[in-house]
C-alpha cells in the first residue's frame, strides 16, 4: 500500500475501454484522426472559448513545448523556485526554449505571490542588453504541496505581470483536482483569470499518458506544431491520445475521478487534525495531504510497510517548522486509492 | 481502403491485451516499474547480448535521442541525403543534438555505399578547427523505400566509417520487415555487423506508440537518461510501453506480424511484375511495394478510392526513371493489412 | 612569401591610425559610442539606404548572427555546399540558429543558380510537419572561389526564392573585393537586387578584427541586439570595431585596398594564362587566383618556398578536370600583397 | 568626469605599441600565430604551471565558453544570483552550454559562502533524474562589488563542491585588481586554491579587447576548440589579442595598472570614509568604492556633472540597510583614472 503519488496507478476502466473503441480500422496519422479532431472541439466547449488544442504524452513535454512558446532564448520564466518546471524536469523547459531562464521565487506551498513578482519585474531592466527579459509567469494549479489558487489569485498575478507583457502559463497536471476543489467552471479558472496557455493534465487524473497543451489565443500556438513534431512528440498513431481523453472527458468522468481523489485526501487530512498523531504542512485542498511526522508515525508507518514520499520544502525549512527528527509526509491520493486504505493509513497514523 | 503508411492501424490484439493486463495496481514510475524491467531483460535475450534499453514513444523521439548520444553539438551524422532523420523528423535530431550536422549522401532506394561514405570521410579534415567532425552514420533498415542491407551490406559501412571513430546508429522503424525478410538473427543483422546502436520500432509493428533504443555498449548510453528525461519522453506511466512491448516481443508474435506485411507486400508486388500494370521502382524487399504508375494505372486507382502516398525520389529524378505522367506510388502493409484488400488491388491496377 | 589567404596579413595603416586616435578619454560601453554611431551613419550613406548595423569582430559572428535573424530552429538555410557557411565555420549557423538546417547546393565556382534554388524549393514542401522549412538563401560574394555574382543574377536568385519567403543573406567576407569588380554601386548589389541581410567584411578588406551585419529593413534586426550580446559578441570597448571601420570607409579606402589586392590577383592571372605554366580553375575575378598545378609547377613552388593552399573542390573532382597529379593552389591577395612578390610567383611558375 | 565603469576607457600605451608593433608581415591565422603562441608559454610561466590558454575578446565569451566546458546541457552551475554570469550576461551561459541552469545564491557583497554551497548541493538530489545536476561553481574574483576572496575563502569554496564533483570556475573580469589587493602570486588564488578555469581579463585592465580562458587542466579543455570557434570567438587576425596580452603583460605592465586603479579607489573610499559625506555598503578592497549616498550628496554630484552607476542590490535591499532616498552609487577606477578626477569628487562628496 502506498500514496507516493498519483502517477502509480494505471487507466481508469472507461479510458481503457476508450482507447479499445479506438482501435479498429485505419485512420490518418500524426494528430490528423477523428478522435484527436473531436477532442479539440470539446476543449472548445469544455472552456466556453475557441481554443489551439496539442496533445502529447507527459506533462514535462506539454510544460516545456508551452513555455518555449512564450519565449525566446533570452527570455525569462518567473515562477515558484520549487515549481515542478523549475526543479522537477531535469532542464527540460531550457532545452525547449534554446535556453530560457527560469527565475525563482519563494512562497508558502509553492504558491507565488503578486507582490513577488512586481517585485522581481521591477529589478528586471526593460530593455536592458545585459538581462534577459521576463516573457512568462509560469504557475502550478494545484501546486506541488496541494495548494489551490482562486480565480482572484490568479488575477492578480496577471495584474501583476501584464504590465511588462508577461504571458501567463498555469500547469495543470492536477487541473482536475484544483477544479473541483474550488467548484468554478474550467474557463473561470483559466481564460477569464488571465491564463493564456494551459497544460492540462490527463495522466495523473486517469488516463495512461495524455497531456494537453491548451492555447486560449491561437496566435500564441503559431509555432506549436513544429516544436512538437521537432520534439517527438507528435505520435504517429495520435487516436492513443485522443481515445484518452475522449474517455476521461465523456460525461464528467475527469471530475468524478478528481472528486475521489480529492475526498479521499480529505478524509485523510481531516481525521489528522482530528486524531492529533500528526499535523498539516499546509492545508488539504486539492488530493494530497502533506502530513508533518514525528519519528513515532514515521515508525508506524514504516513498521506498516505504508509508503509515501519525505518532502523537502525550502520555506518549511527556513520557518523552521519543523522539529527535530520530524518529516514532512506526502501521501497523494489518485482516481484509484481505495477508501479502506486510507482508513488503514488513519488508523495507523493515530496509533 | 488505403496503402500510406504503416502507421495509420491501432495495435495487435495481444498488445492491447498486454495493456490490459497491465493495468492493476500500482506501479512505481518513470521506467522503473516491472513490465519495463522485464522488456530490458527480454531485449538482452533477444540480441544474445548485454543492452542498454530506453523506451520511448515514437521514431522520432528514439532516432534523436539516439543520435544525440553519439555526437557533440559540432559534430556530424553521415546519413542517406532522404533518409527519415534527414528528411522526415523537421529537424529533430538537430534540435536534440544541440546543433549537430547531418550529412546527407545520395544512393538508390536510400542506401548508402560504403564508397562514397569512405569519400566523403576524406573530404572531412580530422580535427580541423573549420569544418564539422564526423561522429555517427545513420542507416535505415528497412529503407524508406523498403530495401534492406544485409549483414555484410551493414559491416561494410562501419568498416568505411569506423578509421574515423564513427559510430554507426540503424533507424529500426520496421527492424522486424527487414529482420524477416533476411531470416538471420537480430544480433547478425546489428552489432554482430557493427551498430551501436539500434532504434527498435514497436509502433508500425504492431504498437500504439512504443520505440526501444537499444545499445549494444552501455557505456555509449551514460548520457540517455538525462536526455529523454529533458527531452520529456521518460513517460511516468511506463508500464504502458513496457507492456506493449511484452505483447509484441512474446511467443515471436512481433515476427509473426513483420512476415504477413511483407507477405502482403510480395503479393502485390508479384502480381505486379507478372500483370504488367505497373513496375517497380525497387525491389519488393520488406512491407513495403514501390509501383510506378502511368496515368491510366493512376486514374483506376483514384476511381476505386484506394490511397497511397505519390514518392518523390531523388535517384530515380536524376536517372530520368519515370516517362511524362508517371509518379512512384508508395503501398505500405501492415499487421493489419487484409489480403483481401491486397487482391482487389491487384485487380485495380491490372484493370 | 606566402599567398595563403587575405587574412594573414595585418591591417591598414590608417585603419591603424584610426585606431590610436581613438584611444583617448572615456566612452559609453557596449557600442553606445561616438565611433560606432558614425560608423552606423556611414552605412546608411553608403548603401543610400536606411539601415541597422551591427558591428561584431568575427566573420563566422557576423554570419551566424545574420542567419539566426532569418531562421527558426526548424528553418533551413539553402546555401552552396561548399560554402563558408555551410562547410568552413564548424557548424556556427546551426549553433546561433539553435538547430536550423543548411541545405547544400551544389554548383561551379561556389556560385548557385536560380534553377537548382527553384528546384529545391519544389522538393520542400510547404508547411508540411515532417520537414523544414526554407527560410533562407544565402550567397557568398565574392564566392570562396573568387567569383563575382552578378545584380542580375543576385536579383534572380532572389526571384527565384521569394515566392517562398526565402530572405536573402549575402556573406561580404570579401564585398569590396566583388564591389570594384563589378563597378557597380554597394546599393546595386545588394538591397537593390534583393539582398536583405549583409555580412560587409572589413577583417581581410584590412582591418584587425571588423565585421558589420548590415539589415536592409531593420524590422528583420528587431532581435540582434539580443542575439550579439548573448553570443557574446557585443565588445564593451565597441569603439575598437567602430574605429576600424571608419579608417576603412574614410576617403573610399577600402575600396582602394580592395583594387589593390584584384590587381595583384589579375597580374598574376593574366601572366598564367598568358605564360601557359599552369591554367585557371576558374576566371579569376575579385582578389584571388586558383591555378591548375602539375607536379612540375608543384615542385618549383615548392623550391621557393612559396605557401598556398591546395584547394579541394566538388564540381571540379565531378568534372575530372584535374590530371593525375594536378592539384588547384589557391592564390589570394591581400591589400598588403606586394607587386614584386606577385611577380616573383609569377617567375618561379613560368619556370 | 566620469566613473561609471573600468570599460569606458580606451587601451594603454604599452598595449597600443604592442598592437603597433605586431602590425608588419603575414602571419597564420586562426590563433596560430607567434604572438599568441608566446603569449601562452606567457600564461604558463605566470601560474607556475602548465595551462591551456584560449583567447577571445569579450568577458562574456570567456565566462560562456568556460562554464559550457564545465557542464553538460543537463547541468547546472552555482554561482552568486548576481554575479555577472548569472545576471549581467543575457543568458550567454545558457547559450553556450546549451541550455545548463544557473543556480543563484545570496551573499552579501556578491561573495558566497561555503555553507550555502554545501547546504544548496544537499537538496539537489545527486543521480536523480528529475533534478539538473550540480557541475560546476562559478565565483567573481574581484566580486562585481569590489569585494577579493582570499586563497583560503577560495580553498573553502571548492572543498564544499568538490565532494560532490564541481569544478571551479572564476570570473577573472578583474582578475589583476584582486590580485594586487591580496598580495599573493596568481598560483596562490588560482590553482592552489582550487580553480580550475580561470577567466582573465585584460580589457578592464588596459586592454582593449583582450581575454583570456585558462584551464589549469588542459583536459578540462578538450572541446574548448571547437566551442570558440563555433562561437564565432577564435579571430582570424588572433595576433591582435595576442599581441594585447603580451603589452599587458610584459614587465608587470598589468599588475602596475591594477594597482593605480585600485589606488585610486581606496583613495576615495578613505576620504568617505573620513570626510562622513558618504558611507561604504561594503569594504572597499579592489578598485571600485560603493558608497551609499543620501540625496544631499546624489544632488552634489549632479550638479558637478560627475557620473556613476547606481547600484542595486538584494542582500543590502532585504537588510533595509539603505533609509529613504539613499541610493547606492558604483565608483569604478581604472588605469587611466586620474588622481586630480577622484579628489575632485572627493571634494564634491564633501561638499
Amino acid at each position: 500500500m502506498n500514496f507516493v503519488s498519483d502517477n502509480t496507478a494505471g487507466a481508469s476502466a472507461p479510458v481503457m475501454a476508450a482507447i479499445a473503441a479506438a482501435n479498429d480500422g485505419n485512420s490518418p496519422a500524426y494528430g490528423t484522426d477523428a478522435w484527436t479532431g473531436r477532442v479539440e472541439r470539446l476543449f472548445c466547449d469544455l472552456f466556453e472559448h475557441e481554443v489551439a488544442v496539442f496533445l502529447v504524452t507527459s506533462g514535462t513535454a506539454a510544460n516545456s513545448l508551452a513555455l518555449a512558446c512564450l519565449t525566446r532564448p533570452w527570455g525569462a520564466v518567473l515562477t515558484h523556485q520549487e515549481s515542478h518546471v523549475a526543479d522537477d524536469e531535469c532542464g527540460a523547459p531550457e532545452f525547449f526554449s534554446d535556453g530560457a531562464k527560469l527565475v525563482g521565487l519563494p512562497g508558502i506551498g509553492n504558491k507565488i505571490q503578486p507582490e513577488l513578482v512586481a517585485k522581481t519585474l521591477a529589478r528586471m531592466r526593460e530593455g536592458a542588453l545585459h538581462q534577459v527579459q521576463p516573457q512568462a509567469l509560469a504557475i502550478t494549479q494545484a501546486t506541488e504541496c496541494g495548494l489551490v489558487y482562486t480565480p482572484a489569485e490568479v488575477r492578480a498575478l496577471k495584474d501583476a505581470a501584464e504590465p511588462r507583457g508577461l504571458k501567463l502559463h498555469m500547469d495543470g497536471a492536477r487541473f482536475a483536482n484544483a477544479l473541483v476543489a474550488l467548484g468554478c467552471s474550467p474557463a473561470e479558472i483559466t481564460w477569464k483569470a488571465g491564463v493564456d496557455v494551459l497544460s492540462f493534465g490527463g495522466t495523473k487524473n486517469g488516463a495512461w499518458a495524455a497531456e494537453a497543451v491548451v492555447f486560449f489565443d491561437p496566435a500564441v500556438a503559431a509555432e506549436m506544431k513544429w516544436r512538437r513534431k521537432r520534439g517527438g512528440h507528435t505520435l504517429s498513431k495520435g487516436r492513443l491520445i485522443g481515445a484518452q481523453f475522449e474517455g476521461l472527458l465523456a460525461g464528467g468522468h475527469w471530475l468524478a475521478l478528481a472528486r475521489h481523489a480529492n475526498a479521499m485526501a480529505a478524509l485523510l487530512a481531516d481525521a489528522v487534525v482530528k486524531g492529533g498523531a500528526a499535523r498539516l504542512a499546509w492545508p488539504c485542498q486539492a488530493n494530497a495531504a502533506f502530513l508533518i511526522l514525528d519519528t513515532a508515525a514515521q515508525a508506524r508507518l514504516k513498521a506498516a510497510g505504508i509508503g509515501f514520499i519525505a518532502w523537502s520544502d525550502t520555506a518549511l525549512a527556513e520557518a523552521d517548522a519543523l522539529k527535530p527528527g520530524e518529516v514532512i509526509g506526502r501521501f497523494v491520493m489518485s482516481f484509484s486509492t481505495r477508501k479502506e486504505d486510507v482508513e488503514r493509513l488513519i488508523s495507523v497514523l493515530n496509533g
